[in-house]
Formats: structure tokens, C-alpha cells, sequence
């Protein structure tokens, strides 16, 4: 494969990227897929580079996802959680990462509970970043393997109708996607509770806001259910969970308001029986472990774009 | 050496296996004992496979045990503790167990609070899954290792008396432990505080019940004793810890009931004072640090003899 | 390079260091600093060694940089730290060690709130042991890039006058750094709060205490400044932090009466306000990364020597 080149230092936000470097990292993604198929998961691409997970919040799925993809590349990975680290001596996060710059990493993964934080590093090192999660502003990786898992159902992003529902305001996966469809030429519709719903959604043009999960689900080729974060309901944006199922939960009924190839996607981890059901969750037009499958790949191919420089 | 095959796709218990089973895991962890042995210690066997260690209970001795056996093996690890987990976010153990199988690990090590959780598991994946430990249930890996030491210094198991003494009820090294020695011919008694004795013991044919740990000692050739869970001791099932380790604990005295040549063992890790003494556990006749290497050992031969499937 | 042998078996403390000793290890470090400037950050020195840290008190520093000089010599690398381990389950330290042992690692990197742990162990195990911090006692990897920093921009120790300043009584870093820099030749001094001085400062012999930190820092080509240890500040030792910064901390002023040609270290993690202002934190004389990398290249070193006795 004659290599194209991305063309950007770190991987910091999906608003930033062109089509054409959304297609790049699809493209090598799907390359990959392959590999974790064969018996030997294994690749010598990234051989004696050294890759930094520092993860500011707790996350099975996505440091996983991130630590096997870089183990498959054969690079050496380093896990850092905030609880075991300099964190709790009081070391500001710039002194934290310029400390670990100082070590030489060739990729530093973040997640971190401020927005922004990704980017305020990424000025600050030689090592290349990638954002895993900044508060509610993006996640782009997770965005890439929607992405991913569109594609490889629907072919084509223009004109493909797209509805994200749930806790907009406060989801980096909806801000991330609804950047990404938007370039990509999708029609993207939006429905959540009006308090979850972000006060100004100018940020987002071509975005369409619905009043409720039938207008918005209404004929669409993909439904997005987003995760209530059920632990940070102690400060509430909604009356019960209950009532919350029943109002913008997925159930079969709405669903069949959707076109008849509809896919299913969640970026997980789910609450069976509050924004979907688990007819719907384990039904025929759910993709959700196809996003995971797609998120070893994806990552894969973002430390492999930012990482190997050297053709 | 031509590979007899092991005919289960998992390691869920003991209880499971014939006695063939068994002897292989036995011959092939003896054949690897050497490797931890070399200045270089590492065979290729397992490369680009991925093992993930998933463990809901915390643990220093069996996850760092099938980690060093899986690097020794060459597979590429990844540690996830339920502290770090999706299970803070309310994800079932089936969502979490089936994102990671969307990962393609090759094998899931698990140990679980909960009775039966590795069996759930391994019905929905196609990794192939290592039971760790799950709740009282079995600890198949700790009696393996129990084993091959026993078979070290004993060479049969046919007609060999073996006291397993401590909490019973709540101990799955005790279970796994009572299956594998029934399995294999060997005579069984178990000792323990009634509190501390299974309700119902007709699930373990064949294995005598003491009423007292000299009755069970009286000419043995192996006396096993477990570990009092003293964090658990809150909703305590014994009077005092002293009063304990005066009728129930492992002695000089009690010692010298047994054959001359009988060997100690304990799962680690040991109270000292409470279920065995210093003398006893550092004497002549202790072999628990043995038990400890031929640990790794028995996790590489469980890893091979499930991993590799491509001969 | 023909391989000087290094005549320990463990890397305890300084104190039992010859100047020799010290010299081979930094010589050493620096052959290895190019490694980490490669593309390829990986030699296969140690290829098949298993190197455990167990860490009973946090680190995101020195974890690390242990980690990536043992990942960049191609050993297999085990973290153990305190939350997860069977310190929990009431296991002395001796066991926990011990049964590390039995599965044959190679080198044991321990950290330990308990002064004399490392030594300990040491004694009672064949992997060779490293302090990576005992208690108030020592830190010697940390000194030892102290020095490999120190030499990289003063060639010689003989006659080099340096001020340590901050909490010296409690401080494993000043402690390492008095016993190096005395072998060495330099000219030593220290100052601080009263209440933060050794009660007995015979074990330093050749060591000035200076009743100012002026008068400390009057003329010296390299000033050490110590981290006040904010978190255990409940038992206080000082009236205030900001009266603590008043007195003692690193500023401008208190920088312009030393040699123009001073160097500033810290061992981090800093409190920025404190103990140094960033002016002179991120200032022309710091030399506080070039630590953090030399850190990684010491570590290689000390694995390295201890390591590999098979030439």
C-alpha cells in the first residue's frame, strides 16, 4: 500500500479534520481489520516505539481498545491512571506530561475530565496526542469506528439520514459524531430532553434539532442512542429513569418508525432498559459490537498514521 | 513432543475434567517448568495471541502468576480490574465479557465475586475463558498446581491420604481441590469449625468429614489448610481468631500426627498464627513455595493447551 | 564495550556505594541515552527477564521510568502496586516477596513506606532487588540521574558546591543525593526549617547546614530544591505554605547569589508557588527535564548491570 500521509501532529477533535482525512483513517482502518483475524495478532509496524495511555477517568473499553490495538502494531504500551498518579500530589497535568515527554513516548493517549485538555498538551510535546475523551467536547476515536461501522453497512455518507438521541449536551460521542456526518455530508437529526439539550447548537449547522424521538427517528438509515450516565444523576436533569425509558428510550415500536435497514448503534456501555431495550440492543439491526470490533482497527490505524513517519 | 489435545474449549472447574484431562495439564506444566528456569525465559509459542486478564477481585499471586505465564509464552497481555471497569458504570458482566470478545482476544483469564460467572461467559464467546476463581465455587488453576507439587513429591495420587482443613464452606481452593483429589483416587477428609462446613457435603462422595483436625491428620500424607478470610471476619463465623488457631490451626504438635514424610501446603496468603504457625510454614515438611512456581508452570500449560489450536 | 562488572548484587542505597561503582553506572546510562532518541527505542538486552515493580506507595514518575527502560531492553515488565495487592489480605511482606520469587523473576523493583524494606527482601530472594524509595530512608536511582544531570553539565564532582533546600529530614531524595555527592568530593549544603532537619546530622559527615537559604545558595553551581509534601501536611511542620515559600522557596533573588552558570533541579512532582516559583522552574538554569530523561537512561543502566551477569 503506497502510503498517503496524515497530515496533522496529533489527533485532537474531529471538527479539525477534512473528508479526505476522515476517508484516510477509514480506509487504513478497514486494512487492518484483517490482522486481529489471522492466529498471530501481530505486526512489527510499530516495533520499539513507546505508546502512553494516561487516562484521567476510569474506562474499560476504550483503553483496552487503545492498549491491544498498540500491542497488535507491536508497540510498547505504559498505562497511567489518575488514581495511582501525580495527580494526588498536586503536579499540574502540564508538569504531568512534559515529565512524560521527557521519557521519550512516541504517542501520548489522554483522557481527561477538562475539555481541552488533549489540546493544551499537544502544543506542549514532541509526542504526538490523541484525545480518548475530553469531558464533553470529543471523542474522536469513537466517532472514526461509528464511522467505520457506517460505512461498511452503508457505503456512502452523503445524504444518509442519521439520528442522535439522548444527553446531547453532555456527550462528546454525539458532538464528535455530529461533526463527523456533517462533513462527511449526512443528514443529521438531534432529539434529547430539553435539559440535555446544548443551549446553543449553532456550533452545529446543518444539524436539525427534533422534538421528539419519532420525528427524528422518522425514515432514518441510522439511530445513535447515547448512554445516560446514570452515576452522575445525583445532580438531575430528569425526573426518573423510568419516565425517561419511556419517553426517549429505543423499543421496538420506534424502530419500526425507521427505514427498514436501519442500523442500530451505542457507543456503550449500555443501560439496558433506559435509552434501549435489549430486544433492540441484542435485535437483527444492531451494530454495537460490530463499533467495538471497528475500534481495535480504527485505533489502530490512528497510531499507525501518527506514529510512523519514518516512509 | 506430539500434542495430545484438550478436548474443552474453556477451563471452568475441576469438577468437569476425567482424570486424562488432568494428567496432560500435569505433563505438559511439568515440561515447561524448565523455561522459568533459563536465563532467557520466554518460547515464542503464544505470539500475537491476546490474553486478557479480567479480575473482579483483587489479586497479586494468581494475576501475576498467568501474567508472567503468558509473556513467558510470548502472548501479548492486558489487565482489567473491576476498580478501572465499565462496572462502575452499571454495564452487565455479559455486555462488558462480550465487547471485550469484539476485541478478539484469543483467551479471557477471569476471576469473579459471583458462582458460575465464568461458566456464563464462555457460552457467549468464542475466546476461550480460564476460570480464576469465582466466588466459593473453584479455583481449577490452584488445584492444578496442588496437584503437580502433590505429584512431585508423592509420584501417585491412588490410595494417597490427603486433610484439607480450614473454611470449607467458603473456600473454592477446598472444592476444586476435593473434585480433583476424588477424581484421582485419593482418600479426602476434611476438618473445619462447623460454621465453616458445606450445609450439604453429598456433592464431594467419598470425602470423610473430621470431626477434629487430629482425627483428619492421624496418618496422612498431605495436609492441606486454608486461609480464615479475616476481612470477612466482620460477619464472623468463629468466636475469636485465637480460639482459631488453637483448635483448627496447623502446629508442631499436630504435625507430628501425620506421615513422616507428609507435605504442607496453603494457597497463600497465609495468617501466620492463625491457621498455620511460623515453624510449620517455614519448616521441612512445608512445600508452599513450590506450589507457587509450579503455578506459573500450570498457567502456561492451561494457556498452551487452550490457546494453541493450530496444530 | 567491553563490560565492567558491577559488584553488587542488589542497588539498595548509596550509602554502600564506591566511587567507582557510581561512576560505572552513569557511564553506562549515558551509552544508553541515544536509545531513546532512536526511532526504534529498543535493544534486546534483557530479552526474556521478567522485572516485577511493586509499588506500595504511588508513583506515576518513577513507575513509569522504570517501566520504559525495562520495556526499552526487551524485558517482560509486571506492576504490582499496593491497592490491588495481598497487602489487603493481611500478608506480611516477606510472604508477598517470597512468592514473588517462586515465579522466578528476575529483578524486583520495590517501593515501600517502611525504611529498610528493600533490604529486607533483598536478602531473602535471589532476583536482585532495587530500592526505588524506602520510607525517608533512600532513593538511589533518583540521586543517580541526580548525577548523570549534574556531570552532563559540570564534568566533575570534586570541589562542586551544592545547596539542598527543602524538607531534609523526610526527604529519601536529599538523603541519597548528601551520601552520593559527599563519595563524589562535592561540597554539600543543606538548609532548612528547624523542624525539618535531621536530629542527627553525624550520618553526614562533611555536610554544612546553613542557617539561611542564602547563605546556602551563596556561590554554589548547583541547588537541589526538595518537594514539600503538601499531602501529609495535616501534621504540620511549618506555620504556613505560603510562609514556607516566603523563607524557603526558590526564586529570582535567591537564584541571582549563586554562580551564574548554576543548574536547578527538582526531583518532581513540584509544587509550582511553593518550594519554586515557575519563573525559576521553567527558567534558563533548570535543568528539571533533562532529569526526568536522564531518569529513564539511569534506570536502564541499574536493570541493565543488575541484570545481566551472563558475559
Amino acid at each position: 500500500m503506497k502510503k498517503r500521509i496524515f497530515p496533522w501532529k496529533d489527533l485532537l477533535a474531529i471538527k479539525r479534520l477534512h473528508e479526505e482525512d476522515i476517508t484516510l483513517i477509514l480506509d487504513t482502518a478497514e486494512s487492518f481489520k484483517e490482522i486481529s483475524r489471522r492466529p498471530i495478532k501481530k505486526v512489527p509496524t510499530l516495533r520499539g516505539q513507546t505508546i502512553i495511555n494516561l487516562f484521567y477517568e476510569p474506562s474499560t473499553r476504550t483503553r483496552s481498545s487503545f492498549e491491544i490495538a498498540a500491542k497488535r502494531l507491536s508497540a510498547d504500551t505504559i498505562n497511567i491512571s489518575a488514581s495511582t498518579s501525580s495527580a494526588v500530589k498536586g503536579e499540574t497535568l502540564l508538569d504531568t506530561v512534559k515529565n512524560l515527554q521527557a521519557m521519550a513516548p512516541d504517542i501520548i493517549v489522554i483522557r481527561h475530565g477538562c475539555v481541552g485538555a488533549p489540546h493544551l498538551i499537544a502544543g506542549q510535546v514532541d509526542a504526538r496526542v490523541v484525545n480518548a475523551g475530553d469531558g464533553a467536547n470529543e471523542h474522536p476515536s469513537q466517532a472514526l469506528l461509528d464511522l467505520l461501522t457506517i460505512r461498511e453497512h452503508k457505503k456512502v455518507f452523503a445524504g444518509l439520514r442519521v439520528a442522535i438521541i439522548g444527553d446531547i449536551a453532555h456527550s462528546r460521542v454525539a458532538r464528535s459524531n455530529m461533526h463527523a456526518l456533517t462533513i462527511l455530508g449526512a443528514e443529521v437529526r438531534v432529539c434529547s430532553p430539553p435539559t440535555m439539550l446544548p443551549l446553543n447548537m449553532n456550533g452545529f449547522p446543518g444539524v436539525k434539532v427534533c422534538a421528539s424521538p419519532e420525528e427524528a427517528i422518522e425514515g432514518v438509515d441510522v439511530i445513535m442512542m447515547l448512554r445516560i450516565q446514570l452515576e452522575r444523576q445525583d445532580h438531575t436533569l430528569f425526573p426518573s429513569i423510568n419516565e425517561y425509558a419511556r419517553r426517549y428510550g429505543l423499543n421496538r415500536s420506534r424502530v419500526s418508525l425507521a427505514s427498514n435497514d436501519v442500523i442500530i448503534m451505542h457507543p456503550g456501555p449500555m443501560n439496558r432498559g433506559v435509552e434501549i431495550t435489549s430486544e433492540v440492543a441484542d435485535g437483527k439491526h444492531s451494530v454495537i459490537l460490530d463499533q467495538v470490533e471497528n475500534g481495535v482497527a480504527v485505533r489502530m490505524a490512528i497510531l499507525y498514521l501518527l506514529g510512523d513517519k519514518s516512509e
